[in-house]
């Protein structure tokens, strides 16, 4: 590029900085966005990625979560059958009730590592799921739910938290790509 | 920099301007590409990461998927038992025979939790892994298999899908320090 | 941008640029930095984490790794039971005693699975989770363990290998929106 600015006027050479900057500006992700993929319904895992999420927007940065397979289960609100088949009915019974009722990823014991996580956090003021949940909402961490995973699952927007919005992969594609930090869950 | 620019001539930082615009575009990533590494031979984490980089592949980025570690079986043709000493022997029996023989990383059952997955994909028209995969290699995705994973886990490029390089974690990371969006799946 | 340049002397429009150029350079990540969240404390995870994170240092790249939750026990130097209360000394004992004491994610057959990958990557020379963190080191990766994980585990930095620095997510997130490379294993 600088080896044939002899060609150019001044005027001409800054003009065109100026579009190559233009470009460049769009073409690059930004540090002060993050986007999260939350595929698990691990509540140690769920924990890491809200944790994160609300630090960063804490930190004024721009941050999205996209909830997709079994990480819907993090932002389910109550068991619902009706109206389904007999395959989601039985994914129903087999998948967490909601955040409440999520369990640990290592040594869950039938429930019993969970129950311990769950109250040595309380004992040392670590908010559970459902707080960082709604401080994620209040600090205006967008969250999405994958479109394909509730089809998958069966499961409708109305069995679902409050103010989280259906995206699909390529609205999933369009944040991250200018995200400075992408992180899978 | 803006400070002591009254010391140069108007050519001078113009000049300046070009060559620290071409550095600033060599040193960021690009929001056009994207890799990802698949480490998992988890029938969800397969499918995840597949149709993401499919979408990716179909919105013109870019796209690299690195298969690593238990990755690899999601790339098997077969089983492949001749020339290989016990150990790999017995890693091959324990491990899927090819991307139709992926358990789900939750609820597996046995293999019930795989099937029931397996079976409502193909109701809800949910392409498989298999289907995937070819979509991948139609759009351009470039698939590359860690060579250390193959090593330790004694599989030959014979023993894989069509269209897969094998590469090296230093090629993995010139491909990835210049991705917009960067996952470990 | 562009449409109004010519209201602006070419001056004008050099001092702009230069501001926008500093501007822009500040807040895009950089492809020559990575940054790893270890969350998991999986044998092979722990090795994929470490071989990305010392071949990016021998690449020159500013490298980081966040050792949170489980990923803690990849840190540990032994067990600690005394001046913790019950749930912690429980948990002392269902989690890994430090690098050597891992289990694989998949097949780990009460450990069979973790000797048998162990002895395969002994008769290949792929280095030991041991060997790979004191590399690391010597490559001057940073090593940071996470504030929140450490008090909900119970554990002191003492107990942990040397050169490892106490971090909270926002110093997480400060290096990771600059780089090119996020990854959480």
């Amino acid at each position: 590029m600088a080896d044939d600015a002899g060609a150019f006027s001044l005027e001409e050479r800054i003009t065109r900085l100026e579009q190559e900057l233009q470009a460049l500006r769009a073409s690059v992700p930004r540090s002060d966005k993050t986007t999260l993929v939350l595929f698990s319904d691990d509540l140690d895992k769920a924990l890491a990625a809200l944790v994160i999420a609300t630090a960063a927007a804490s930190l004024e940065m721009d941050t999205s979560m996209f909830f997709t397979f079994w990480g819907i289960n993090v932002l389910k609100e109550r068991r619902v059958f009706e109206g389904k088949d007999l395959a989601h009915r039985l994914l129903e019974c087999l998948t967490p009730a909601g955040a409440k009722d999520l369990s640990v990823s290592h040594m869950n014991m039938l429930g019993a590592g969970a129950a311990m996580l769950r109250k040595i956090m309380e004992e040392k003021n670590v908010l559970s799921v459902e707080e960082l949940l709604s401080i994620a909402k209040e600090k205006g961490v967008q969250l999405y739910v994958c479109s394909m995973s509730m089809e998958v699952m069966g499961i409708e927007l109305t069995e679902l938290t409050e103010g989280v919005e259906v995206a699909g992969v390529a609205a999933y594609l369009q944040e991250a790509r200018h995200s400075g930090i992408t992180l899978f869950i």
